[in-house]
Parts: C-alpha cells; structure tokens; sequence
C-alpha cells in the first residue's frame, strides 16, 4: 500500500495512492498517518476499511502533496553509510553506526522549496532511503526481527549545511535542522511491497545532471541493523523516520566542492518511492 | 506563574501551583501544555481565566507529578557551556555553542526512575537550567530580542551514557537519547517571576552528597545569547525545550570516574524552579 498526505501545510489530510496513481482521501475515516494511528492498530483497520471500500474520493489534483506521514516524533539519522560517501567525505568507514537527530519540524513535502539558509555557503543535497517505524522498538533480540518493526519506506532529501555542520564547533545538528531540510515523501510504501530493500536504486541530479546514483546493495549498515542497533540505545516509536544514509556524489565530495544556489532544482527517486522536485531559494 | 502537569504517563493533565504550593486542576478548561496551546495565546487565556477563577480544584495529593510541559517538538542541548565542567571532560571551552538534540521522548517526569540503560557502566548526571520556547523563532536580530521568545525556566537533569556518547563513533545522540534520560520539572516558572536567570544555584546530590553546585552566571554564553544563537540554525517553536549546559560534578570529571549504579538516589534542585528525586533502576 502507499500512504499519502495532501492538503496545506498545518491542515494536511491523510489519503492513499491506488494501483492507477490516483490520490484518494480517507480522511473521513481517519485523522492522520501518525504515532497515534500507527501504534492503536490503524494499519488494520485501514486494510479493512479498504477492503469494503476500494475506491474511496478521489483527491483534487490541485492538492498540494504534503509529506507521507505527519511530524515524526523522531528522526534519526545514520551518518556516512555508504563506504564511496565515507571516502569522497574524508572520513573513516565508522566501526559501527554513526548516529545524529534532525529536528522534525525539517520534514516537509516532496515539491517544497529547498530553504537556503541565512549565511550559508555550503547548502548540500543528500538523496537517502527513509524507513518509517510501524511499533515501538527497544532492545530488538535480532537484526531480522527488525522486520517487524518497519512499517515502510520512502524518499527523503537530507539537505545539510556544511559549514555549519562541521566547521562551527562540534555536532552535526547545526547544519542539519534548517527550515525544510528534510523532503519527504511524495509516498510511503509499505514494507510488504518492497521486494528487496537492499537492492533499490537512488538517484538526485541538480539542474538535470545527474550527482548521485547508488543503490541501497551498498549500504555499510543495512536497513536491519540499523533498527537493530538504534534500538540498543533508544526507544523508536510509531511515526519515528529513520535516514539511512546517502551514497556518493554530494556537493562537498566535488573537486572542488558544489554547493545549492537560489534557482538550483534538485530532483531525487528511489527505486518504487517515486521522484521529489525542490527549487532552492534564500531564507 | 507556575504550570503543572499531573496524572499517569500518557493521560497527564494541566495545571497550576499557587502560592500555597497547592497544585490546581485547569483541565476542564485548557487540553494541555503544548506547542498548540502556546502558540495560540494560550497563556493570556490562562491568565485571564485564573483573574475570573483564581482558586480551580485542587488536585488530588496522590496524583504523580508529570513534566511540566507536553512533549516537546524539540530538545535541544547546549554542551560544554560551564568553563569548569569543559575542563573537568577534558575539552578545549568552545568559540561557539557546541549544539546536540535530544529524543523528545526522553522527556520524563521529575520524580520517575533514572533507567540504566543495558550495556551501560557509564550513566551519569547532569543538572541543567531548562528553557521553554514561547513562540516560534527564526533569525532574531539581537541577543536581547530573545527575551521576547522565553515562556519560562524548569529544571532538567541531562542524564547522559557517557561511553555511549563519546567512545561508540561519532556524534553525541546515542549517549543522550535512552529512555527517561531527561527527568523535567516539576514546575515551570515563567520569565516575567525570574529576577535575574543570570544568578540562579544548581545543585545536585547523588546518595546524599553533593555533586555539582553552580551558578548560572557562570554560563559561558549565557540564556538570551543561545536562543539568539540557535534562531539562526532552526526555528524554534513554541514549547520546545532548549538545555543550556551543566556545571562541573558529574561523574566523567571525577577522579576516578564515578558513575550511577541501581538504587542511587540522584536529587537536584535549581533556585525558584524547584527539586527533582530519582532513583536508578536498570533497564
């Protein structure tokens, strides 16, 4: 199934996208793909209701697509999980996962304006596979129990300052939780129809040509281990995102480094979740 | 004015503590302490109702405390921000704020259990002046603007996993985000009833004996210069939590290291904002 949300920002609505690409809207039935709908059975009951109704309104094309889920409570990143990225970054290949938080007031829909912030010189892109979290994780026995705990997947741009991120003092999180730093969406898909999720092609180009292009075969940390390790050290709950890395080809790995000018368009897919559209523009 | 919050965890309701110290009951007036509230003149609301209705119910005397505030989007960490507790870590005092979040579902009640998380041998406190967000900021212009932005001031206890955060790769999150790891509370007092923020004592006990004792005029970038600081990265929003930074005493700096074991009693108290008890149980 593919979970959608459509509508303007602050009164978002939840829907689903059928086998035709049409945008349907459930949001008689149901208030918000959210923690409290994820933990409390909604997934069930939105199959059931499906199940009677398979064809519910269609939704006004002129609906703005908002991000697939509502604010996550959480989200989480993994840094530097792809070994090409780790290089073209400078950095070691992490022992074990390197993990950092975004606010999650960054999320925001699929076609939003990439945000360049005030002073920033070194606004980057970052195409990543975002795992959404179905129930609440802590201490997971196994890495394949992780399965269990994965409601879906979907596109996320980690947009990141680097400069702030790495030249003003310390963590990440400066250059990480700008205003619209993290895209999402334009569809959740749920786990049970993804074949294979470490075998899905991710690719972002900035005004047409092509920066990234890798595939998820390639992560260091796969999707389970990640869910696995993060739950050692904190609870994941419903709704929670988690960003599992971003493959070669950022702006600060270019000799000499790229960076997002006002005007740049950024476009991103990943294998099944769909293509994400930004014009960047100045805070 | 002092905000409460009271009632088991995930049915907590809001209310007030008189001069009496008597805790009142305004849930049948106002949904809860949160960014909705807040940001919709929530608190000229309260005010006004209280001018009408000066005396609400009291609230039952066995009711447990909750944090003060509702979950809040944010939790974001100054750290570093004690010259004295950066020498004691054994890091050089920042040019500028070191910035790290939280898990907003660390946020606990005052007098819940500090949780050992599995694995840890190195769980350790820190007590910490709490600032609430009022309304939402992006780009102040100056460090006195911030005041404007302030809703009040509580009392944190920024419990941290000291191997988690500086020996397992990389940033800090995975040693701040365990479960119960920030203790809130137990009342929020709002600016306008803090005389000077710049001259407040913090103090904490671990079995009896005295840890940490430091004043906030020690800050190294002080209240208003963080809020400032940290507009210019993310919109804060109302109701988010920003730590500014422990003194020196915790158990990293001791020689030899010392850190929390089950049934350790931690107390910790900040001038006017009142005093927090846990005792350590192991996950």
């Amino acid at each position: 199934m593919r979970l959608i949300r459509f509508g303007n920002p602050g009164a978002e609505r939840p829907g689903i996208l059928d086998e035709h690409n049409t945008r349907r809207d459930v949001s008689d039935r149901f208030k918000d793909w959210d923690r409290n709908f994820f933990s409390n059975g909604g997934m069930e009951k939105l199959r059931e209701f499906l199940a009677i109704n398979p064809r519910p309104t269609a939704v006004n094309q002129k609906e703005r697509w908002a991000a697939p889920i509502a604010r996550p409570g959480k989200v989480i990143c993994i840094g530097l999980n792809y070994s090409d990225h780790a290089r073209e970054s400078n950095m070691a290949i992490p022992e074990e996962p390197i993990v950092f938080q975004k606010g999650s007031n960054t999320v925001v829909d699929p076609y939003d304006s990439i945000i360049i912030p005030r002073g920033s010189e070194k606004t980057d892109w970052e195409v990543e596979l975002g795992v959404v979290i179905g129930k609440e994780a802590r201490y997971l026995q196994t890495k394949e129990e992780a399965k269990d705990y994965i409601l879906g997947y979907c596109v996320v741009n980690d947009v990141s300052e680097r400069a702030f991120q790495l030249e003003r003092d310390g963590q990440w999180t400066k250059g990480k939780s700008c205003d619209n730093f993290s895209p999402t969406g334009p569809w959740l898909l749920t786990a049970d129809e993804v074949p294979d999720v470490h075998s899905l092609r991710l690719q972002l180009c900035v005004n047409g040509q092509v920066m990234q292009d890798g595939n998820t075969k390639n992560l260091i940390f796969d999707v389970y281990h990640i869910i696995h390790y993060l739950s050692q050290f904190m609870t994941l709950e419903a709704g929670d995102l988690v960003l599992t890395g971003t493959p070669a080809g950022v702006g600060l790995g270019m000799k000499p480094p790229h960076y997002l000018k006002v005007g740049d368009v950024v476009e991103l897919r990943v294998d099944g979740l769909g293509e994400q559209k930004q014009v960047c523009e100045q805070a």
